[in-house]
């Protein structure tokens, strides 16, 4: 049912997928390198996964493997990038480099990007971050799939948010998460084991609550963080709304329903307000503060205590954001990658398309 | 049981209880500002209920009422302010105003704060940014009411968000809540006629599920946003974690389990790693990234589309972050303000400390 491959294997061959679709060496190569990282990190339903789903949208033509890539307007502290239509997973680290270096200059760096495309996992951009030692965060507003709080309309995407912070023995805290009770990668796994989802993860047209793994091919919709308005989903949605704010409407992308969305089948969102996707970036040089070795010790004693705290009953420890991610790269990395039989079959068909074997 | 107070009368009240403490004409205006804006918007947990709170910390010595208040370390885009112990009501926008005046020079402001204390409702600091075309940021760590994921242990105080941005003929997108399923004012007001809790909220010592409101005079606790595992209680624990880690790690404040307690009569916590409460504030200009009238137009179509969104069975409109507060603001600004009995006693009680009449 599932098989195991290398990194080094889903490496050679995410690269040479890349470099076939007419990317540069440097580009096929932060690509694969973002990819990747959420295979590694456990994330499966944002890794070697979405290849195919990037080919298509490159033979859309909705992705340009050769984009121009540049600053549109920018200050000391903050830029806009136009992503010239490019690979999400290219824009992104570029940008995110943008925010690193004004954070280098003035203390941060904040930059907003319009026209780009789904760019993996936010967590690998905020980590760019943290060997400056610097605090990263990344967003992205994404295609409409969220019903706002009192709404059965998807207004809005799962809009992930990442935050990278370093510290000094201590490994780094890293959140990364959707502004959504459960993100849509959960239902897509639940979907192959013909399972429920339990209640507070989506409803259905009517906005009733449902547990059908399926609802969203049935005009249902994902429910912010919180799930119901007695349980706080009103914060999960100013959440995601932020998200989109801060990616799109600060850059110049399409927002709100209109964001592009990522299924390259699914025409286009009619007046598209903005082009293409949004990202939202920044980094904070953590000395721009207090010192930074003073900031990594506290951030031990932080971690070191948080560790500590007494768990429940039936739980033998506490985690820190970042504790699973970086347990199970441990792992992938000695052990290998498990990647699901439909996944196998979708990656040799793309290899097929450009001569390139898994 | 309740009785109705015009803005007026509560401010000239607060006013002058804070002047008796011997604050300053300026800072017993603005304190007072900043606590009443609480009242006027609803928050009725965070308003005069809790001016006898802050008499009893001045008491105490934990605040000062002509503290220094001063940046101790910069850069372009950045500072750190110490609060001198004074009221979070006046360091907050201290601080909220460096952080504008940066981001007026160089395109965003971010200004950590240690040695501070309560401050109010998080929203009002960040609407300051909107007058300058400023997207505003306001969070704060707080006393531990709040158990991590798997966890029995109060580690994270109810740590606050809110996010102000700016439109142009629609009024602004104000988002401000706490990190957690639901606030500590929320489980007051249950207290007070004698209910439950909807589950969720909170569990009680042994971090079972609980509907008792009274649970956190039995060493139970709050809940992060998400409520359990299974509904993304670690995004909430995540987002809790750092708004301590940017309002008082970052600064130099008591972070996590050693926040201090917002009750006098509750001993400090041991050993404290940093001073007093942090805060941490952001500025953007809009027009670091697009041109602001340019910007506030997509807002006013943001927000226009998403109140345009199908609402539920049963419900006629779709909420944008901000309306219940500012609709509420119309109506006691006009109607008054209504005050339960108990505080009215209350504030009779610190009235007649200093001879100031209700």
């Amino acid at each position: 049912m599932q098989q195991i491959f290398a990194y080094s294997r889903l490496y050679s061959f995410t690269y040479s997928v890349f470099k076939s679709i007419g990317c540069t060496d440097a580009d096929a190569e932060t690509a694969t390198k973002a990819l990747l990282s959420a295979d590694i990190r456990g994330i499966d339903s944002h890794g070697v996964a979405r290849l195919s789903g990037y080919v298509r949208l490159w033979q859309a033509k909705r992705i340009n493997a050769t984009p121009t890539i540049k600053i549109v307007h920018e200050t000391p502290s903050t830029a806009v990038v136009d992503g010239g239509s490019g690979l999400g997973l290219v824009v992104a680290p570029y940008a995110m480099q943008v925010a690193i270096d004004k954070a280098a200059k003035v203390g941060t760096g904040w930059v907003s990007v319009r026209n780009s495309n789904h760019f993996g996992i936010a967590g690998y951009h905020a980590m760019m971050a943290l060997q400056h030692n610097m605090i990263g965060m990344a967003m992205t507003n994404a295609s409409a799939l969220v019903a706002p709080t009192f709404s059965v309309e998807r207004m809005l995407g799962t809009n992930p948010i990442a935050v990278a912070i370093p510290a000094h023995d201590q490994p780094p805290f890293v959140a990364d998460f959707a502004t959504t009770t459960a993100a849509n990668g959960k239902l897509e796994i639940l979907q192959r084991k013909n399972a429920d989802t339990p209640e507070g993860w989506v409803q259905d047209e009517a906005g009733n609550t449902s547990t059908d793994a399926n609802i969203l091919k049935k005009n249902g919709a994902l429910l912010p963080l919180g799930s119901d308005r007695e349980h706080g989903s009103h914060k999960g949605y100013a959440l995601g709304s932020i998200v989109d704010i801060f990616s799109a409407v600060l850059s110049g992308a399409s927002y709100g329903p209109w964001a592009p969305p990522f299924p390259a089948y699914v025409p286009m969102p009619q007046n598209m307000p903005g082009e293409g996707l949004g990202h939202f970036f920044g980094a904070m040089r953590v000395d721009a503060f207090r010192p930074a070795d003073e900031f990594k010790q506290h951030m031990d004693n932080w971690i070191t205590r948080f560790r500590a705290a007494k768990p429940a009953e039936g739980h033998d420890r506490v985690l820190i954001p970042g504790d699973p991610e970086r347990e199970m790269e441990a792992i992938r990395m000695k052990e290998g990658i498990p990647i699901v039989g439909s996944v196998v079959d979708d990656l040799k068909k793309v290899g097929d398309m450009f001569g390139v074997g898994l």
